[in-house]
């Protein structure tokens, strides 16, 4: 049977015109030999930043409809480029954005999810040897409209699509593999095999590699992903099923989210509508909070939790539709902290994790104002200023 | 009844982002005064040019659905922009590309023709008070291909809206109207009414006003055209039915057409093979062709014709193509001729046009090379060092 392969190329690595030459050359080498290629590709570079700075010449609040039918351009004139520079090789190839590769997709415009992906046109595409061009991050709604999954998403769409064919999915940035902990942070080794709930677990706090998203359609259609470098021949990262690894270790890596917010909502009496309110709303906005902790003394309610920078917008929505009704309503967001977190599937059945996590904490003087545990993970909210020396000496501690 | 009204933007209309906001309050105004609205717009400034510049650097022939489908990201990126301008100002706002707008299309990726427009969209938008921001220039094929129109469509994508609509049509640049002629070449005045054959002959001919395809789309459905200066309250001119213009002029306008290439076949016997042949094939790539000049002599069969300068790299598919049959087929491209063009609908009652035409370009030593008439127009062609210089001696001589 014909190999099939879903290769997805994130934004640096198809930065400039002779990047993308180069990629179609690698592409045209794998499809000479007779794989059967699909080729997700992101925005160039900083298009999408650049874009968004135009939006900010027009609206503080734009709409998010708009936001996604702008953005959505980004990564459709790449396939563009990369199916053209295809040709120029003799390469037969097939641009397709988002909704033309049958991509669905539900929820909220700039975060939508991916329903289903119909591969008819990708199996129409392999039986005229045509190598698929997809434009990542993106699809369509019930109601036709453009959507995008939000940043990162372009992982997601590989994922899926590599899902639908039943193959793999390679996916390569200009980092070579998942590390012990981001490389600019502390010199931890590479690691050659990684699991998906591990791999979530990282990229929800902030290790940043993969989308949460992307790892868990992985898991759920037990999708291998393969993480490697862009054109290098250096060895790259497997995530893969927990069961499929054979070594198994007590900590597989140390994460910082420096992108996050320490939120406080107070007010004056215990009110379980409020919460509720609160509750249906983050839900409704689809807010993902964190490390949730409530606090009921004779000042009233105080509430935390932990979101991404990136809803600040949503969050001020909220607020402002509650204070509506509750007016002694209170809320601070605090940027000057971050979350550093300890990650491994071995933590299931090898014990003294937590105590160590903490002793190295104490040694070297950092304090911390919240911690929460998964199965597989610990986390801890520490001062900004502390979040590069906790990950280092957590490293140190864990040997990664 | 509620008045509709189908305006549309060019893209130095739109060329910057002060522009977009000062586009969207006029719309805004109207929008509150109860009008229902669809505003059609093209890419912003030199978008599509930049676009075409980096394909360059990818490809010297790149495919044309490629193109077709870089090049919509323009006029897509446009209507986010302008609709978030809009609700900025409070005004609610529906962004379409082309195929959201129902525009289907036929033919050639990058010279596409407007098959039909299905005004579902436009309808449902209006029952929400919404004002609709369309994506000029393109649409989707049978195959669910994203199409353009080719340069100028976007005026095209405007007056088939407006038939569809059934209203009409206000198309708004930086240039206030129709002239007698090109202003940049001779001080002409303003035309106040023109006649759909007039403004067809004056686009073809290369007056550049309106591309030929949008009047010829608004004489068959009746579609008036308002063409008006962007922001401005300077009269424009009215574009409509030859039976509603009362007052009849000889000559309405001069046009120069710099934009063409002259053409020549040669083959060394009178070969009918070989003429259907090139007929089919210049056809089949949609060239339109002008001022045919046949000579057969003892020398054989030269061919002789004018043509837009952009389709020489399809001429070329087509001498490449005969080439292999007859090995003996030369041909010259010249791009040292100009076209110049005396137009009226009063030519057909009123005699004398074309000797006063012959006269003055004789008098002015002022050679040529081929003639052709229609009933409302008379084109010569001559050197590109004489074109402007003709220009001129002709509104002089028919007062314009």
């Amino acid at each position: 049977m014909t190999k099939r392969s879903v290769i997805k190329f994130g934004g640096t690595s198809v930065g400039d015109f002779s990047k993308i030459k180069n990629i179609a050359k690698y592409l045209a080498n794998r499809a000479n030999k007779g794989e059967e290629l699909v080729v997700v590709v992101s925005a160039m570079g900083k298009t999408t930043d650049e874009l968004l700075k135009n939006v900010d010449l027009l609206s503080k609040e734009p709409d998010q409809h708009d936001l996604a039918l702008l953005l959505t351009t980004g990564e459709q004139q790449t396939i563009s480029y990369l199916a053209i520079a295809l040709k120029e090789l003799d390469v037969k190839a097939k641009a397709m954005t988002g909704f033309q590769a049958g991509i669905k997709t539900k929820g909220h415009y700039m975060k939508s999810k991916i329903l289903e992906v119909d591969n008819e046109a990708f199996e129409k595409a392999f039986c005229s040897n045509k190598v698929v061009v997809v434009a990542g991050f993106q699809g369509m709604n019930a109601d036709g409209e453009l959507t995008t999954l939000g940043r990162g998403g372009s992982d997601t769409t590989a994922v899926a699509i590599a899902s639908s064919l039943e193959t793999s999915c390679e996916i390569y940035t200009d980092v070579a593999g998942v590390y012990g902990t981001d490389p600019r942070l502390y010199p931890a080794k590479r690691i050659d095999v990684v699991s998906f709930e591990e791999m979530m677990e990282m990229s929800a706090l902030g290790a940043g590699v993969l989308e949460t998203r992307s790892v868990e359609i992985a898991k759920n259609y037990h999708v291998p992903i393969y993480l490697g470098q862009t054109l290098s021949d250096e060895r790259g990262t497997w995530v893969m099923p927990q069961k499929d690894i054979l070594e198994k270790k007590a900590v597989t890596g140390v994460a910082l989210d420096k992108d996050m917010h320490y939120v406080t909502f107070s007010y004056p009496e215990n009110d379980a509508t409020l919460l509720k309110q609160l509750f249906n709303l983050l839900e409704k906005e689809e807010i993902n909070i964190d490390m949730i902790s409530q606090i009921v003394n004779e000042d009233g309610l105080q509430l935390s939790f932990t979101m991404k920078d990136t809803d600040t917008v949503e969050l001020k929505h909220i607020f402002d539709t509650l204070h509506k009704e509750f007016t002694e309503l209170n809320y601070v967001v605090k940027s000057d902290y971050v979350k550093v977190s300890v990650i491994g599937s071995g933590m299931r059945d090898m014990s003294g994790v937590a105590s160590k996590v903490f002793m190295t904490l104490l040694e070297n003087d950092i304090e911390f104002y919240q911690v929460t545990t998964s199965e597989i993970s610990i986390s801890y909210v520490v001062d900004r200023t502390n979040g590069v020396l906790a990950v280092e000496k957590l490293c140190e501690a864990f040997g990664l």
